[in-house]
């Protein structure tokens, strides 16, 4: 079934997400602080022949965002709507209508909004939903920034998967002051 | 009570373990192939001013293994002792003697073990006693291989924690082939 929904796929499917060593991506109370303290600085250590995506380089390349309910009204009370210009789709089955995004009751009915716009790079974001598009196989591409520490709790990125997903690496950087490793992977059989 | 077992021990806690990037460490029927299929090139890409450490460079730094009894009775079935001229300590509350090894039954005896014999660098081994040493804060420094694999289940390195430990990235390389990351860290508050 994967391959099938591989092959009719014109659009990938792309995670770029911050974890902590053990792979949280929250911890229990919500608190993201761990994420971005200290301030890093500006430039890269790392200057290899594939360095991982950063991203300023990366949100330019996607043209549409899927996203849960939670990480879509997060970003809802920003003082400035950072999706500008992007389409957005919101997996809910509580929202009816939104402004900023279309809803999908479903990842099946995400992956047909998708197919009907002609989605090229699709930013796949918040836990739950990266979970569910990773055991669909819809995700192609994984850049993961290891924070260096330990939480020991909270919400995890991945989950149970009933087969491996073999993954290709593309590159590693990390960058001066924040001890962040970031690596992007190419989701593919080798 | 960490910071007074830290102030009075002389020797460096080391892990060196690989691990799938959703963190597992076997999967659950103990099959480790994913972690060293397919077969690594000699030459790692990355030679950055701090590159993580290498098992060939990390192991002659080490004076003394723990580890647990699963794993020692594992390495003893191999046809070449692996460990000679070290000292093995085995975590166990089932063996009485060992050639091989000197028989801990808890942490605590494995610490007064350690501190009585001036070890100096310890490698300490397998899930269970990483867990143990890491949670009573006995874990100086942390070199682990990403390997470019998501399992979904199995055995995980890392468990739950009460409270966040804090790390400093020493430095990261890839090798050429693998696709593992290997990300070395020193256990320290910043």
């Amino acid at each position: 079934m994967m391959s099938v929904m591989t092959a009719h796929r014109t659009w990938r499917g792309c995670v770029f997400i911050g974890t902590s060593l053990d792979g949280y991506i929250a911890k229990p109370d919500g608190d993201l602080s761990w994420l971005t303290t200290p301030e890093p600085r500006p430039h890269s250590t790392d200057k290899g022949a594939n360095p991982a995506l950063v991203w300023e380089s990366f949100f330019p390349t996607i043209d549409t965002l899927v996203m849960g309910r939670t990480t879509y009204e997060t970003v809802l009370g920003f003082d400035v709507w950072p999706f500008e210009g992007k389409r957005v789709i919101v997996l809910s089955s509580m929202l009816d209508t939104s402004d900023r995004a279309d809803i999908a009751r479903s990842v099946d009915e995400a992956v047909a909004l998708l197919t009907e716009s002609a989605a090229e790079r699709v930013y796949v974001d918040g836990g739950q939903t990266i979970r569910a598009f990773l055991s669909r196989g819809l995700i192609d591409e994984l850049t993961v920034s290891i924070a260096p520490v330990l939480l020991g709790r909270g919400t995890r990125l991945f989950g149970e998967l009933d087969r491996d997903v073999l993954l290709t690496l593309r590159g590693h950087h990390s960058t001066e002051g924040d001890g962040l490793v970031r690596i992007t992977y190419d989701v593919a059989t080798r």
